[in-house]
Parts: structure tokens; sequence; C-alpha cells
């Protein structure tokens, strides 16, 4: 079957079993996808805070209780083998990129699961648009800004954007699309001006692949669920652990919703 | 001038100065209001994620640094004098009801801003509907309902409710309307059936005062920000504050957002 069309439980097994081990973008693509942070507990208001106070680049779909591994929107999951790529980062550094946490884990970890927008690629698709990373087989493309975030403790640092480019007669349409979906990133922040957000190169990302931007398209950007790596970064953590950029959790949930808490 | 058509700033000024001293509905009602809840920094992290797994009945606004007492989203206040009535629980009792909080502050207080169900009912007015508390000159009417909130550490407890009646041709409308502010507690959570909350009794609301309801209407039930007031009483903390029910802060925010963290 096509890796579009599996389940979210069927792709999560596929990764844990070391089947699938590359980027989750267009994977059961009829389910939210999920960026990882987990940090010690000692560190977790301020990460929690730095969530609130950024909610464009880190929607919330789920935070754990410390040392727990099985979230309530991936039931059966384990979030230290269901992903296909880890970060570990000490002292604020990136110390490897493990296929796994076994090793890694440790028992007074939260973990936050942020929105991703890979999940309003299928509601894109199905309107008829091209989703260029998708048909070039890659990564999405992900950018540093010069855009600040709204700190929160020792958690600072640049805004980061995935960028998908659209024909011009687009553009219109993917801004509405993807705006139906703020759980999951919502609607871009910038419209055709990387340079508005100190971007230098579209051809050169911070994190992912480049894509072709094709003469007379116009690259939209999208608030990103990597941006608290790099705000790991700034707050020079002892330890913390990631997804690797790309490299998602994949949900039970719904692309389209409802999410956790948006029925009372 | 009308009351409805202060500016924020002003509003603020005549409860600070002991001026205005009731419930804050129909005031500066071109800017969002905000439920108060602030607790000690050492159940600042339960708290935060009480909201995050509950963010209907707690929409959170902004948190304020440990000690804060100005909001960004309301300049020049100071949360210890300019709601018009506060709560303070000790050991999970209301202890006192004071009209300021001179004399209770602590540094280590972490303030919590919430959403207000009051900021969607200027476009409620300006669509032509009637809120009937505003008609009766009384404050909203709020329900502890048989609903559970989702619990973090010591919180938790019902999902508490306000209720405002329509007529049955209105009904699709005010759902509609208030539909589009979820930084508010956004469209109701129930319509019609006060029983399936677990309310008993229309004329008995927890908190608030009655309202008619004229025959053939149809009760319309919001998600409340007195809800944290539930959990704090089943949390047992040592110390906490809130504002009375329906006593609010008024922002400078408009109504209509964009909120902060909307715009990345």
């Amino acid at each position: 079957m096509d890796a579009k069309q599996w389940s979210a439980g069927e792709a999560r097994r596929r990764i844990r079993s070391g089947k699938w081990t590359g980027p989750t973008a267009g994977l059961a693509i009829a389910h939210a996808q999920a960026n990882l942070v987990a940090v010690p507990r000692e560190h977790a208001y301020d990460f929690l805070l730095f969530c609130q106070r950024n909610p464009r680049p880190c929607p919330l779909l789920e935070v754990l209780d410390a040392g727990k591994v099985e979230p309530d929107c991936a039931r059966g999951a384990d979030l230290r083998t269901d992903l296909p790529r880890y970060r570990i980062f000490r002292d604020g550094r990136l110390d490897a990129e493990p296929e796994d946490l076994e090793a890694a884990w440790r028992d007074d970890l939260v973990s936050f699961l942020i929105g991703c927008s890979f999940s309003f690629e299928a509601p894109l698709l199905a309107a008829g648009l091209e989703v260029r990373h998708l048909s070039e087989g890659r990564n999405v493309p992900m950018y540093r800004t010069a855009r600040e975030t709204r700190s929160a403790g020792p958690f600072r640092g640049p805004l980061v954007v995935s960028m998908r480019p659209f024909a011009r007669t687009e553009v219109a349409r993917a801004v509405e699309i993807t705006s139906r979906y703020p759980r999951v990133h919502g609607g871009p922040v910038q419209v055709g001006e990387p340079g508005a957000l100190g971007i230098a190169d579209l051809a050169r990302p911070d994190y992912g692949d480049a894509v072709t931007v094709k003469p007379g398209e116009v690259p939209l950007f999208w608030a990103c669920g990597v941006t608290p790596q790099a705000a790991l970064v700034a707050a020079r953590l002892p330890f913390a652990v990631t997804h690797a950029p790309g490299h998602m959790l994949v949900t039970d949930l719904p692309c389209s919703g409802p999410f956790p808490g948006d029925l009372a």
C-alpha cells in the first residue's frame, strides 16, 4: 500500500521496526504529525511558558506527564522508538542523532508534542495544489529567520519557518486553506518576501532540503515546530531531546481535528 | 460618557479609584476582558499545564513573570488594584473578597490572564442580538457542570459555563459569531440542554446572577474562565488569588484580536 494511505498505527510500526527511516512528509497523510521536544521536569515550566507565548510556531497538541512515553493522541505508541530519527542536545549543543531513544531516555523527561505543518498538506493536495517537496520526494526546507520569538526563562531565539512555493494564481487558496488549521501552525507568517524574514538564499535551508522554486512562483513561509530547537540551543539546557527536523511522530488525530481541548 | 464607550485605560482608572465597583460586563466593550488567576511560582507549572489541557475554558491571553503586576496587554495597569473585586483562596477555601490586593499580594505570585466571554458580547450586540444580562443590568449567570476538566497535577474539577438565552431564530447566528473568537472561549459547548451538562435549575446559578429566560428561548452555554476557581478549590492550594466572578480586567486588546501570539 502507498505510504500516503497507511494508518497512523501502521506508519508507527514501520518506523519502530526500522523499515521506514526517512522524513515523514507524505506518510499516513490523513493524520496529524507532531514535533517532539522533551526536557527535564525542572525546565518544563519555562518551556511550557515559551510555547504559550509563541503559539504560532509552538501550537501544543499534548504535554505528557514526566516519564510518560505513550501519548493520548497516539495510542500504543512509544515516543522513544516511534519517530524515525531524534536529536540529543547536551549543554545546548547537538550531541547525537540516534534512531531511537532507548539509551538516552530519562524518567524525569516531560514530552511536548507540537503541531506540524505536514498536517495541512493533505488538504492542500485535496484542493489540487502541488506541494513541491512531496513531488520532489524531499524533506521540507526550513529556515532560521531574523524574527525573534518571545522569551520565557532561558528560552529565546529566532522563529524558524518552513517554505512551500506556489504559483501566483494559487497563493490566496494556499493561505485560505492552511489558515483553517491553527493547531498545526495555521496560515503563513509571510508571503513572497524571504528578505523580510532575513532569509538570504532559499537554496540554502538551515534544516531539511532545498526544493525547486520555478520562475514566477511565490515562496510562502509557515511558522515551524523546529523553532524550539533553536531555543533549546539558546537555553543551553544540560540535556534535552527532540525529533530530527522532518522526522515526526505520526499521531492518531485526523488532520482536520478536532484536536485535544478543541471540545470542552 | 456611556460606560460602554470608555477606553480600556479609562475603565481601569475608574475601577482603581473605586468609582466603579460592580461587574465589568458592558464596560469598554470594544476591549477584551480577562479572568485573573495568580498562584505561587511553585504551583505555576501545574496550573499552566491545566490551562494547556483545557483551552476551551482556559484560553490564555498572557502569563506574567513571577511578581509582575503590569501586563503587556494592559499597559499602565496594576493587577493588584485594577479589577473591581478579587477572591483570596487559602487551603482551597474562599477566604475573602477584597476590592484590592495591596495587602494580600506576594512577590512569588505568577499571574495568568484568561480570555473572557464578555469580549464577544460587542459583536453579538453589533449583529442586533440581545444579550440578556446586559439588558437586565446584571452579572452573567454561571454554572458548575457535571463535565470534568482534564486534570494537571492537583488541578481538577468541573467545567464552569456562562449562559445566555436567545430566541430560536437567533441561535445559529449566536453560535456563528462567537465561534470566531476562540481566544475568548469561542462558540458554545452546549445549546439548549442544561440537563446534558448536569445543570438542574437555570434560576439558581452558582456564580453571577440569574437572568430571564423567556418562553421559547434557548439557553446557550459557553466555557467560562471561572473554571479555574473550581480547580483551585480542588487543588487545595495554600494560597491563590483570582478575580471575583464577573469582575474582570479590562485589557487594551481589541475584542476581535489579534491577541498575543496570533501573529508570529
